[in-house]
């Protein structure tokens, strides 16, 4: 391996160990336990789930990958804070999307070149990433791989 | 700059923005904020902050950049948990040392090449990163700044 390639393996696997921890978080829980606080009043365990793979499935199209698999979540989980809308997802279903859009994901991760990883994600114009060119398809896989950890920190504070 | 330049200077650059964001959290606390919980019965906001002094000070060795700056922080955050060791650090102190140790270690950030950031890490074994290349530095820098996004996460919930 190249130094570059290096480096790109490196965070693709870091990405990868921030979603195995989640895994092993929300895969296990039942509806009952979904419905945990992570304080009280603050958001329950179903909400961050749904709003990760959410924000994970906003990846698709920020990294050029295509178009969302599930833009029918950002009304509960993205748009709007907990509890506004109706809960209508299983445990069972949350997990069916979460493996499918974070397979989708790792399948375009594990092809991506580090020049391909440097390249401007789609929501920064030419004219702004040639003035700053870190905002590139790899400062999107960084920034969301904080963002699990974010919400994991939280989660592990739910009261059983 | 080239790919692999581009990719170290990203990583590096997220590192940064979830200090920051430490910073603007903790460093403007006052004593008594620092003694609110993250939840009833939970750390408190003090300790957060003094366990990530402590664990970026050990980053020092662990990336061969020399020795702990200040070890003496281990008893009361991180070998222990919250509120096993009496406080004696101020908000002044703490965010001295905050300082400190994050400017040692990015100064030696901004010096290493992906080379350097794909070497192994002071604590596997030759035989052991033979075997697997990413317990590298660069693997260390990715899960500190995963470490810190967690403990924010944590920390914004602490109720006011």
């Amino acid at each position: 391996m190249t130094p570059e390639q290096s480096v790109v393996a490196t965070v693709v696997h870091a990405w990868k160990q921030n979603l195995e921890r989640a895994d092993r978080i929300f895969s296990t829980l039942s509806e009952r336990d979904l419905q945990r606080e992570v304080g009280p009043g603050k958001n329950r365990l179903v909400y961050l789930w749904g709003h990760l793979i959410a924000v994970h499935d906003a990846m698709l199209p920020l990294l050029g990958l295509g178009e969302r698999l599930h833009p029918e979540l950002d009304d509960a989980f993205l748009k709007n804070p907990d509890r506004v809308v109706a809960d209508s997802l299983s445990a069972a279903d949350l997990k069916r999307l979460w493996n499918e859009v974070n397979q989708r994901l790792l399948e375009a991760f594990g092809a991506f070149t580090a020049a391909e990883w440097t390249e401007k994600h789609t929501v920064v114009s030419a004219e702004d990433f040639a003035v700053n060119p870190l905002r590139n398809r790899l400062s999107i896989l960084l920034s969301r791989t904080s963002h699990v950890s974010y919400h994991l920190g939280q989660a592990t504070l739910a009261p059983r």
